[in-house]
């Protein structure tokens, strides 16, 4: 426990969300689901909480509120909504005009604005890796195998590569071989970017993946995550391995994760950002 | 004629070649063609010239030499060979090591080199534009519709992130939709990210192309390429138009390309660089 009583889980898509309430269980931590409608796993339904619509802010503060919940979580996976067709409770429809600005910024400016909003009402916001204990990236190789210096030098394209395009708050992924970027995360995410790059022809195919936070982008949402279908479609596209920055990327299912990850003979990687600041 | 006598054709795949030899011939400038192995179009084939590998860059010089072509112009596409089983003649094998160091900077480094060690020769370079008249794309709205406001944001944003991305060498495309970045083009090539476009959720679909030279890419070498396919595609993924920097790119099938986009509704626009730059 760390300065707040009870947790609010604001729960998208994927298994991110009940890995958090396992977790809550373990430590005794009370918590509160925040169904997010359309997107929050069927797996949720019973658990104690509410089915809220994503244009209901209001409504996800006024739950929050009466159930005592002074921290909340962002989890699991939201598809960005058609802002125009949304439908807005009064709690949204007042913080329209910043949303819009944010939304016109791109999906980084539209979490920090909802981080920043409900700090504002008194609910402190955690990142995932705060709830849920060996979720993040640690330092250094997580599996068997190592990057070898050109896997290094790759790494460190891709890094720079996604921190040239933070201030248009693009992706977070991009791959990289022997020196040619081979694809940049946009809107398509990063499966279908690794399912392209299974695609190219072979004399360009391989290198590395990086997934790292854009910068600027705050910690507590979105951090990049990786799991064992990253390694698969990794493995598929011929890469030689998938590095993040350590502390700021999720690790999900990782012993699935590190088993494929040795088996096909590629590297998980956490590197330091000292390790791949240029010189 | 422009201080040379005879124009060498380095022949890529596609249609823009042909058009070269066309242009030569309507203006009577002696051509030779120097027909790359496995990309050049058959139509070629009877064309005064040879066939010539990738590898080859010493039978290259040497064709070029012994048939007086004191200018060269590269047109055509040319997918990035694997250099690790190249074969490489004399000439290009004693350039190796320059080769390998451009071909990990990028595309764009590969290419710089090639006309650097042209012109090193005694070859003038010149770009496709200058060879065939009215091929580049002129200042202002090329169709029937011009961009609106919201466009020219998008344009400017999409502009910005190709030219935040120059100092790594990656695509010359971007699609950006009411502020967000949805595509970003590395190694797939505009008509894969622009078929990936068309599969995005609806709530995020349209926008802008823009196609624009890297910053730092010889203007002679790889201009950007739109033409009636592009706008085909750009309409299939919901886009209300598409922009290149006037003069910095070359438009195919021009009348085709225009009609297709008045019949869509789409623009097709050649901005200037002061028109879109941040202020």
């Amino acid at each position: 426990m760390t300065g707040w009583n009870k947790l609010g889980i604001i729960a998208g898509g994927g298994a991110l969300p009940l890995q958090i309430v396992e977790a809550c269980r373990q430590k005794k931590t009370p918590f509160h689901l925040i169904r997010l409608a359309g997107f929050a796993d069927d797996a949720l339904k019973e658990l104690p909480g509410a089915d809220i619509a994503l244009g209901e802010f209001g409504a996800l503060l006024r739950e929050l509120k009466e159930n005592a919940c002074d921290a909340a979580v962002m989890a699991g996976i939201v598809k960005r909504p058609d802002f125009a067709t949304l439908k807005l409770d009064w709690g949204a429809a007042m913080r329209l005009p910043k949303l819009l600005a944010a939304a016109a910024r791109g999906d980084g400016a539209v979490l920090n604005l909802l981080v920043a909003e409900l700090e504002a009402d008194g609910v402190a916001v955690i990142g995932a890796e705060e709830a849920v204990e060996g979720l993040a990236a640690p330092a250094g190789p997580l599996g068997a195998r190592s990057p070898s210096q050109d896997d290094f030098a790759d790494i460190r394209k891709a890094a720079s590569v996604i921190a040239a395009l933070g201030p248009y708050d693009v992706g977070q992924a991009a791959v990289v071989a022997r020196g040619l970027v081979l694809a940049i995360e946009a809107a398509e995410g990063t499966d279908a970017m690794l399912e392209r790059c299974a695609t190219l022809p072979e004399a360009v195919r391989g290198g590395v993946l990086v997934k790292c936070p854009k910068p600027g982008q705050d910690r507590r949402v979105d951090l990049p995550v990786i799991g064992s279908d990253t390694i698969r479609r990794a493995q598929a596209a011929g890469l030689s391995g998938v590095a993040v920055e350590s502390g700021r990327a999720l690790v999900m299912d990782r012993a699935e994760a590190i088993r494929l990850a040795d088996a096909a003979g590629l590297f998980v990687y956490g590197y330091k950002k000292d390790e791949i600041d240029e010189t």
